[in-house]
């Protein structure tokens, strides 16, 4: 949640010039991200009457070599009209440039804001933007491993260790590690899969009202089970905020709008308990390395990987009763 | 540099709903301000063509019951057309408003950048807009203490202690007790005095092209002596950005500028080498402290004291030859 580098006005108003957008007019650094730094970007506008995008520079985590991968999906995504923002290209048709040794990309600037407290309502238009995208994937060409899985989640939790998993919660190590093995056990195979964005928390979806305007940041994007991303939204979603509390309503109406758009197979119905067992670990694991990695006294939030291990249990105890074919 | 408070959507919606300037459409929290929480809002506007506004929440340092002097001399300003955000008032008249604990108050948004490395034209034209202001605050009713006067940089270096401050440099302890002295000894009284800025850093000013569309974050803003905040403009920004080497084209021009719209008195121009001397001891006194209440490997960048040590030593050797009536 920072700006990490400095863009002087100087520097901010040469690069916006290669761009055909105008003149820099404003540029503030926002508050979003924890990879990158961005800044909400105001021009003269390519016809004089204002414009307004998202500057993105890539600090951390997001490898070079798959920017190409990011923001083709924004494009390919943004043209079968999937509410994404897609990247603006220079005057030389490049999707992203180099400022030093980072890379930098401008995008469009969509409207709506990031909800709390999701109604039904917004979780049924979730539900059915998901689809969309898994839809309009279905011809986009690239792929990308998924650096985020099972085997991740496993080395991940190996490499914490026991000893450090239990100072952050006593109950912790031994849930990790069973758990693992459930998993590796019960993971499906053989689902239809595709492109697919695996971090849609509300954070990620900006909403005018019930309707969606925009899924952003789709910089955890792989190839992996469609099923899959769907349980990660439902684990992200269907809980209080920063709690694990379940709101049913609202995992009933993320299916319904999903389904009103892309019906689930019963081979996938049936791996959805363990799916959204596995989008919990992802981010138990996560959350634990990164608390871990930060010291004590910084100024940073951590979130704790419990509320997901609690999400985990719930959704063990529910078993199948959560996702039968007619929600 | 950070938002300190999380406000959801619906928080937002609610709040804006209060004013009237339509409808919420967009909130990003914006990477500015260490003392407050800032927002970019863009609304659906009063007359549904769109507008934007910055929604401050008042975190630390700033005294609520300081707080109607600042948004009065805001309104003040706004109203004889200095470049300055005004203040939007609720449906009720009030300027602020509190959620929970803390006042937020939701002003105009201003186009326009701060530059990195100024122009003479774009020196000339910040001084020109700080002699308007202070031509402008004649007519305020609304006095405020200078809580960061003399005698709070003595107070200040005297808490951080000779050994804390030679632990930030072997020289700052020798340097900052000798120059209390001198400034003590110095400090001029009997001047033209009024509401002034203090803190007109190039971060404070937006800029589009070589004009001044906006001076920001008046919260350092009290009575004193009106040369005195042309002295903290200088000493802010006739040096390389973060360092301590003079660049006299910056210096000449921001003078010319301000003394195109008011001229210093003989008394005023006589005060300027030991005003910007203070200057700098109230940044290094700052600096100071907060560099000694940062633990080693917070993630907060510490400015340096020692720039402006250096800054002063220059001054000091300049002696009066940077301030006579025809620079």
């Amino acid at each position: 949640m920072a700006v990490y580098t400095h863009l002087g006005a100087e520097e901010l108003a040469e690069l916006i010039a290669t761009y055909d957008v105008g003149e820099l007019v404003s540029a503030k650094g926002i508050a979003e991200g924890v990879s990158n730094s961005n800044w909400i970007i105001e021009t003269s506008g390519s016809d004089g009457t204002g414009a307004r995008f998202i500057l993105t520079m890539y600090e951390r985590r997001i490898e070079l070599s798959d920017l190409p991968f990011f923001l083709s999906l924004l494009d390919h995504l943004a043209a079968r009209d999937c509410p994404v923002p897609g990247t603006i290209h220079d005057r030389e048709g490049a999707a992203f440039r180099m400022i030093g040794d980072k890379a930098v990309a401008l995008i469009e600037y969509l409207p709506g804001v990031s909800v709390d407290h999701p109604t039904a309502n917004q979780a049924h238009s979730v539900g059915k933007a998901l689809a969309q995208m898994h839809l309009a994937v279905d011809d986009f060409e690239h792929q990308r491993h998924q650096t985020m899985g099972l085997a991740e989640w496993d080395h991940t939790i190996n490499r914490c260790g026991a000893e450090a998993l239990d100072r952050i919660d006593p109950a912790l190590a031994d849930f990790a590690f069973d758990e693992l093995g459930v998993l590796a056990g019960d993971w499906p195979g053989g689902l239809p899969h595709g492109v697919v964005h695996c971090d849609l928390f509300p954070d990620n979806v900006l909403m005018l009202g019930d309707e969606v305007s925009g899924l952003i940041d789709f910089y955890f994007a792989a190839t992996d089970f469609i099923a899959y991303d769907l349980a990660v939204t439902h684990a992200a979603w269907s809980f209080e905020r920063g709690g694990h509390s379940y709101r049913p309503e609202i995992g009933a109406a993320l299916l319904r709008g999903y389904q009103s758009v892309r019906e689930l197979s019963a081979a996938e119905l049936a791996a959805m308990p363990v799916f959204v067992r596995g989008a919990c670990m992802r981010f138990i694991s996560s959350r634990a390395a990164d608390w871990l990695d930060t010291p004590d006294g910084a100024l940073v939030a951590r979130k704790d990987p419990m509320d997901f291990v609690r999400r985990s249990q719930f959704y063990a105890s529910s078993g199948s009763a959560l996702f039968t074919p007619h929600v």
